[in-house]
């Protein structure tokens, strides 16, 4: 059973096989996955930023510096927080937990759906979000945090083991 | 084929059926699962407190004040950040959503289990993180994320659509 799960089985994607389209079928079923994740008090503070368009992912590729497998992947999705919809206290918002769970959720649905996927960070750097917002326009109210290449995996990275139990506190510290 | 997959399926559950208890051959194999998640640089910057004994369960119920259902749960990880393993630059540090990864893997693992959980966040309350770190005598350098609840599910929630279209943004803002 538990070689079946795609938890144990996604790995990040460097190398695409240009010769097959991620389809918009595929990237709403992804999307719709990342919105299963859950949220701080239901806010559900994300929005999605798809690029399959050839000028899109360009203007991504001119913009962030280690996303070069974007090019044969042709396709990705830059989440981002909506500040404005997120919970906040005075000690600070959660969109940031929010949004990465709908993220893991995007790579584990895209994996299942026997798709490659690599997460290449863009916050917390602000120059690199201050450049995806200038560059799409983004309000204010929005944070870029990640893209996600997404493509047909010209590369099946092997799988090793990653329990380890010196991490893991059995009833106290 | 959608049908089949936990991302879809899993709900934040917060009735437990005191009358089972969860293995740690469950909790191990949820911990598996959970440092399987991608991690800057591969870092790997987790570590879990696990509570399954009364005490410790105990221990918990009195400091985090919406957790009332880790009684009847009987269990709970603690997931917490190392910030002296994570990877950061002088933007911050990417902890944070490498481990809210490895917490929605956790969470859609015990699914996959049979299990039900609940994601209570202790980061970014600064009281709750402080409370945290005494209780258990965590290390300066260890920051107490999320508080996952994990028992046997005494409830069934609906599962209700949720793709919102309104938050997808094709090719450009």
């Amino acid at each position: 059973m538990k070689k079946d799960s795609v938890i144990f089985k996604r790995r990040s994607i460097r190398a695409y096989d240009s010769s097959k389209k991620v389809s918009k079928e595929q990237i709403v079923d992804m999307l719709d996955a990342a919105m299963h994740a859950p949220t701080a008090m239901n806010t559900q503070p994300w929005e999605f930023m798809v690029a399959t368009d050839p000028e899109a992912v360009a203007k991504i590729m001119k913009i962030h510096p280690y996303c070069q497998s974007l090019k044969e992947a042709g396709a990705a999705v830059v989440v981002c927080a909506n500040l404005d919809k997120e919970f906040r206290t005075p000690s600070g918002g959660y969109a940031i937990y929010d949004c990465s769970a709908a993220t893991q959720n995007l790579l584990l649905r895209a994996a299942e759906l026997g798709l490659g996927t690599c997460w290449c960070g863009i916050a917390p750097e602000k120059e690199l979000m201050g450049a995806f917002r200038k560059a799409f326009s983004m309000p204010e109210n929005i944070e870029p945090m990640a893209l996600v290449i997404v493509g047909y995996p010209a590369e099946n990275p092997q799988i090793s083991p990653r329990y380890d139990e010196s991490k893991v506190h059995w009833q106290k510290w």
